[in-house]
This record gives C-alpha cells, structure tokens and sequence, in this order.
C-alpha cells in the first residue's frame, strides 16, 4: 500500500528531478543496422517471372550479418519488389549468388554447438517499430519472406506497432502433433519456426541474418495453439555482455519483459476480439530452459524433415503463376509436402478461393471418427 | 525458477486442456454501445460556418450517459464533419439544444460527492480498439473533441490501438505549475484534464459521457510532465458491482492493469523515440488514493477558474477563420486566456507557423533569468 502524493512538495525545484536517463539500448537510441549492410543491386531473374519490367523487379543484395567477432556467415538479402506492396519479397543469398531459403538454408547455430556464450541465428522478419506482419511463408519455394494477407486478400498488418525486432530460429518447427504439458494447458505447436523478440536497440532489417544469445522464453498460447516468444539480444548490442539472464534484462531494461508479454497478450484484441493467454504462470522461463525451448524445436524441425510426407501440391490448387514457375524451375531441389495433423477443431467455414498462395496455408476437414484432419502444406528442401 | 516442459506429454487428450475461458468483460466480447444511443439528426449553424454546404456539415445529434439505475443526466453528442477527417469535431448539448463544453460544461460528480458507490463522469475522447488521438482542444471555444494534428499538419495516429476506452475527467485540470512529491520525481502537471482508462467491455462512442467508479491510478511520467492514468469501471458493465479495487482487476481481469501500465510505456518509442516512466514505484495506487488524484485535479481545475488571467488571445495568432467566427459569436460565454508556467525547459525550434489553431496549444520563450516562460492557452467559461 502506498501513499497518494497529495501533499505536493510546493517548494521543490524542478532541477531536483530524480528520473532516471534513459538506458543506452533497451527502447533508447534508435539506429538503424541497415546502414551496416553493404548495399549493392544486382539483376538476377527472379521476381521477373510474372512478366513485368525486369527494372522494376530486379533485386538488391545486400550482405547480412555485421561481421562481429565469432559472428558467423555473412548472407546477402536478396530483396525484390516494393515494400508494403504484395509483390514484395526477401530471400537469402550466399556470396556466390546461390538463393538461400531463410528456415532451411541458413543455420541454427552460427558457432557451433559448443561455442560460449552460446549464440543461435535470427532471421529477422518484422523490424523493430513497424507495423507490417512480415513472414516466412513456409509453402511456397524458398520460403520468402513476404507480408501477410488477410482473409480478403489485402496486406496484412499488426493493430499495434511492434517495439522490438522480431523474427524466427532457422531450422526449428513448432509441431502442431505434439502437446505440451500440463503447464502450458496441453496446448500443440503452431507449425511455424519458433519465434524470437530481439530486445536490442538497433532497427534490425527484414532478412537480416543476426546471431543472438537467449535470455528468456515466454509460453505465449493463442487460440490453443502452444506460441512461444523466445527473447534474445543481438551479439554486438551495446548491452549484450551484461544480458545474460531474464534477471539482467529486468535489472537494466525495465518494463521490456512485461511490455512484450502485454503486446502478445494484447494485439490481437482489435482485430480477432480475443486476449492471449500465458504457460507457465506468465513467467518468463530462465535462459536455460529458454535454450532447451529452441533445441528441441529444432529436433522437431529436423524430425519433420526425415519423415515421409505426401508428394507435391495438388493439380487445381490456386497457386500464383509466378510461384508455380519458380517451383517448376526449382524441382531438383525443394519439393511441397502436406503434412496431417489431428484436431478437434473445427473446419472454418468455407469462403472464396484465395487469392495468393500465401493465404490458406492449412486447410481443416472432417476426419473419420468426428475428428478433423488439419492439413499444413510446406515447402521443403 | 520453473522447469520447461520438455517432457511433453504425448498422450494428453487435447481435450483436457484447462485453458481459462475468457471473461464476460475485461476485453472479452466487443458489443458497440453507439446502439444505446438515440439518434436523430438536427441541423444547426455549428460547423457550417466555414462555407462548405450545410447539408455536409450539419451535425448530428445523439443522447449521451444510458440511462441506468442513478446515472445522472443525458447528454447529447452534437457531431459534425466527417470521422478520420480535419473536420470532424464532437460537442455535448443538452435536450434544449444549448451547446454544452465537455471541459467546463459537465458536472464531476453525476449524483453529487456523497453518493455510494461515488461515481465521476468521464468524456469519452477515444473508444476502445482505435488508434485516432481524438482529444478536447482546450484552446478552442467549447472545447470540441477533434483529432490531434501533428507537427506537419496531418492528423495524429497512436503507433498502437488502445485496447481499452480512453477520455478525461470533465472538470479537471493537472496543474503545470504544481510539482508532485519525491515518488513521483517531482513531476509537474501536464496542463490536461485528468485521464481515465475505462476498462469495461463495451466501445464507447467519442463524446460520451460516462458515469464511473474509480479503481486505482497510475502515476505516469512522460517527458518530466505527471499525466495521471484513472483506472474505472463504467456503471452499467457487467463486472461493475464486481470491480471495487486494483486487487479486484488483477484476481477477474488478469492482465489489464499491467496491459494498461505498458501501453503507456512504450507507445511513444516509434515517434517519439522516449520511453515513459511511472512513479509510485510503477504501482497502481489504490482506489481510495485515486479517488483522491481526481479530487485534487478537480481543485486545480477550480483554482484555474477563479484566477485572474490574461485575456483574449492576441491579434495575429494563427487560429482558423472558422474558429474566430465560432469565438466571436461565443463571446459572452467564454473568454480566451493565457496561462503563464516558469519551467526549465527549452523551447523547441522556432518551425513553420501552424496550419491549425488545435496546433502550439502551448508555446515556450525565454523569460528573465536564464529560465523559460511556457504559455499555454485556454478557453475558459
């Protein structure tokens, strides 16, 4: 219980204020790490497959990673389109022009397995301060990374702006057939990579390819489905030698680790009229079983990977041209797979057909006994 | 410290999830209490006055406060101009028609200071799940509620939608030369009718009025100003006899109040580049101590009223042909005033003169001593 502070201090000089100055990261300085890319353009054919002016699609590669101590690979972002149009899209490259796709080409651990301190890469999806629900999507060839559709077929963005960087472990799936324990209601997968909010000050940049050390985890649950928010710092953060912990990180950024737990709580209010819901009590796990979190969506990753799955997509899907070109040309190596899952959900009521292959990346139909059968179509190397 | 739940447990049925059902309020279903209102549209000369055809500007007329058991007087909102436009503005009048300044012109208390439970009014300003900076123009005659300009002239958005509804307390003021104690760092006033977050499940409309009971307070502080945010629950929601305290929101309404707490804590990092801080600890008070944060605002505003001011604005200010017409016409009613605020602050750069009297509401000059002089102007009755 606290006092009101009703008996103001009349006398008190402004000057003997006590607010603290703002921290140097967390939230403070707002730099933009794109000014650390070497930019260069370089034509290559993709994007120009649906017929426009090749000028207009040609797209720009620009190296990623910073190239810190023990930092990794450096991957150029290959970008074609406009941003905040649909036909905008970020791909991965290495130096020799080879497309990379951003889950499965680039790897988990920068270093190693046994480097200390242990860092994991990032694929940054949605930088930090912006709206646009960036994604990896996952069926169509080399998972670009593209924006989001609504039902309706418009861009997809967030009703609240994002205050961190955000963006997926490559390699790791979060398997909808597997449900969880009882301290996190059961709950499945959300068949997407595993999510991470980078908490550095830095504007990282769609694709951009960052290693980060883990500090925490957060048992986001979104309609049943098992969401979880690993939080990590970028490795050249001003403060990443003194974060190693959720401890640190509520010691010296205060508010980051409520504020991200009330952004997922809330975000989704305006437009789908539901609240998330927290695992574990609303604890932020400790850096170790945060760790434990991304290692094992990477074996579920790797599991998926070494099954049998049904063949390529079926004929009449509504696949865009320009997909189904790129997927012709990339047969040797990537091949589209539908992968059954089990559900007692129901099926959504049947609308239009979508009008982009981005939009109805899992269908749902009545199963055998009353169950339903949730069909999740990936693209895969 | 938890363990993860790496040992899922495969065999669970999805069906023995114990995930909480969502609450009845609390951001549970979205019900639009517009529906409460009667409307009727009733010409008049407000808002034509600018020349644009009367058909387009003449505003709409809808009572305000629903009616329920000791839920004072029915206002109606007298609308005009156009919704996400400049031109859109929201005043109050009573059933006779008489226009009515939703600062100055509704009482505090709807059923006087000894009611039980003690209930305040509150002007709804933004409803719940937009992201429009609708805000009384205190400058302005009768303080219409129109959407906030930014510095360029265009209108003003939140980075974020506010999840909850948002308004002021009408007949309050937080006084801009009062600093506050020590736990709230010595913060001054930040010259505004005192805010209130209503926490309720229904969307208000702009420019109701709201009878509340007051569940706590966070003591906001943003750029050094103290900017109080009022915790309350409107009568007639269905968790109202339920809600009688912060321990009550937190136990049926888990994640409101530190939902509420971090939304102002980072909304303004993508504009503004600064993140908000809190007094008290960042605590909620207690609803007693907030009772008594609206008390004392209420003080101000009344000692604010009863000083001597300097008078009408001065010849040559940027205020909009319409507005001077609307002032004139108003004259016997209300007086345009300065109030004077020695502060330390610097003035910001001397920039383009704006587009839009809602624009330098206050404005900063050098004074005598090295100190500066902010001016801030008011349309008081």
């Amino acid at each position: 219980m606290q006092s009101a502070p009703l008996a103001s201090s009349v006398g008190a000089a402004s000057g003997d204020s006590v607010v603290s100055p703002l921290l140097p990261s967390c939230g403070g300085p707002r730099r933009n790490l794109f000014r650390f890319f070497a930019s260069s353009r370089s034509e290559s054919s993709l994007g120009a497959a649906d017929g426009t002016k090749a000028a207009e699609k040609a797209p720009s590669a620009e190296a990623s990673g910073d190239g810190a101590a023990g930092g990794g690979d450096v991957y150029r972002r290959l970008v074609s389109g406009t941003e905040g149009e649909k036909d905008f899209r970020v791909l991965l490259s290495k130096k020799s022009g080879e497309r990379l796709s951003p889950w499965h080409d680039i790897p988990l651990f920068p270093n190693g397995r046994d480097a200390r301190p242990l860092l994991f890469n990032m694929v940054v999806e949605i930088p930090k301060n912006t709206r646009r629900k960036m994604e990896m999507q996952l069926r169509l060839p080399f998972t670009p990374i593209m924006q989001d559709l609504k039902k309706d077929g418009s861009l997809r963005e967030y009703a609240s702006t994002l205050y961190w960087n955000y963006g997926a472990f490559p390699q790791t799936w979060e398997d909808p057939r597997e449900p969880g324990g009882r301290e996190v209601f059961h709950a499945r997968g959300d068949g997407d990579p595993l999510d991470v909010v980078e908490i550095g000050s830095e504007v990282l940049p769609v694709g951009g390819v960052v290693p980060v050390k883990v500090l925490g985890a957060l048992a986001m649950i979104d309609g049943g489905e098992l969401d979880w928010k690993v939080l990590a710092i970028r490795e050249g953060d001003p403060l990443f030698s003194q974060l190693n912990s959720v401890a640190d990180v509520e010691r010296l950024c205060r508010g980051v680790v409520p504020g991200i737990r009330e952004w997922f709580r809330w975000y989704k209010l305006p437009t789908d009229n539901v609240v998330n819901q927290f695992g574990h009590d609303e604890a932020a796990l400790p850096a170790a079983d945060a760790e434990r979190v991304v290692y094992r969506a990477h074996e579920h990753y790797l599991r998926l990977l070494s099954e049998e799955h049904e063949g390529e997509v079926e004929e009449g899907e509504a696949v865009r041209k320009e997909d189904e070109k790129e997927s012709h040309r990339q047969e040797a190596r990537g091949r589209n797979v539908a992968v059954y899952i089990e559900t007692k959900e129901r099926p959504p009521a049947t609308g239009e057909a979508p009008a982009d292959a981005r939009q109805r990346e899992t269908e749902t139909k009545a199963g055998e006994k009353g169950e339903h059968v949730r069909k999740q179509k990936l693209w895969l190397p």
